[in-house]
């Protein structure tokens, strides 16, 4: 457990010094066999980049470092709660184990309310607030066609 | 509606043209006023980011284009719908709209599983395959009370 409490006080502090160099209370670090392999913190508005959470900062870095498209045998230490982005991209990235600090409920009292993107996201398309409309679906069949007979393709 | 499907199919011919590339069958353009700001591929696999997926990728550039971290005035065109995690990018940047033309239903049968993400995120957190544990929560409040207190940060 304190090597655990290690790694989530460096994604702390990374979340607190971010804040003085223009960026988000927000911090990350992916550990690998007991190793820190990444470090991510949150350059939304300092980078003009809404993808630039920390958690996705540290899964790129990661992903750089091992050659890899696949996190699987690491973890992931967030100073947060991930926001449903990062939660995704951490699904998507197969990490085997998220471990948060501060609660969801803390993020939205400091302005962040990531709560918002979840109910949306469990909505259906026609009831949520940006609305979606389906134009050419057949159309858009032939890349799934080529896909599929595609010898070249990498599952993920 | 003409010009729509000109974007569209512009989304389509680069999710086709990608996977000759060596990427993933997916597109994206994010249109403003009329014009093509950017463009996105998945670059997953070639790139090794499980983050970079088209929409991602699309809104990365037009924010470096135009130099924001919000997209407000803008939509998003994809060649299929987009999963939780670009959805939750979609919302961060504050795009308008989405069009998509393929369904999640042909992203899954050409192995593209998204709906499990979307069910996995509307579980609470005990019960995700992804296990998620709190730790030292207390800890982490220092982050939000130095944002809370700073004068320089930037609200997005």
């Amino acid at each position: 457990m304190k090597e655990k409490e290690q790694f989530m006080r460096r994604a702390i502090e990374l979340s607190i010094q971010n804040i003085k160099e223009g960026g988000g209370p927000f911090g990350a670090v992916i550990v690998k066999d007991g190793t820190i392999i990444s470090e991510g913190v949150n350059r939304v508005t300092a980078n003009h980049d809404p993808t630039a959470h920390a958690e996705v900062n540290a899964i790129r870095e990661a992903c750089r470092k091992l050659d890899t498209f696949s996190l699987e045998g690491c973890e992931i230490y967030s100073s947060c709660e991930p926001c449903p982005m990062c939660l995704s991209a951490i699904y998507w990235a197969h990490l085997d184990k998220v471990y948060y600090a501060g609660a969801k409920e803390d993020a939205k009292a400091a302005g962040f309310d990531d709560a918002h993107i979840y109910e949306q996201l469990s909505l259906p398309a026609s009831k949520r607030d940006c609305p979606s409309e389906e134009l050419l679906g057949e159309e858009a069949l032939k890349a799934f066609n080529v896909w599929k007979a595609s010898n070249e393709k990498v599952n993920y």
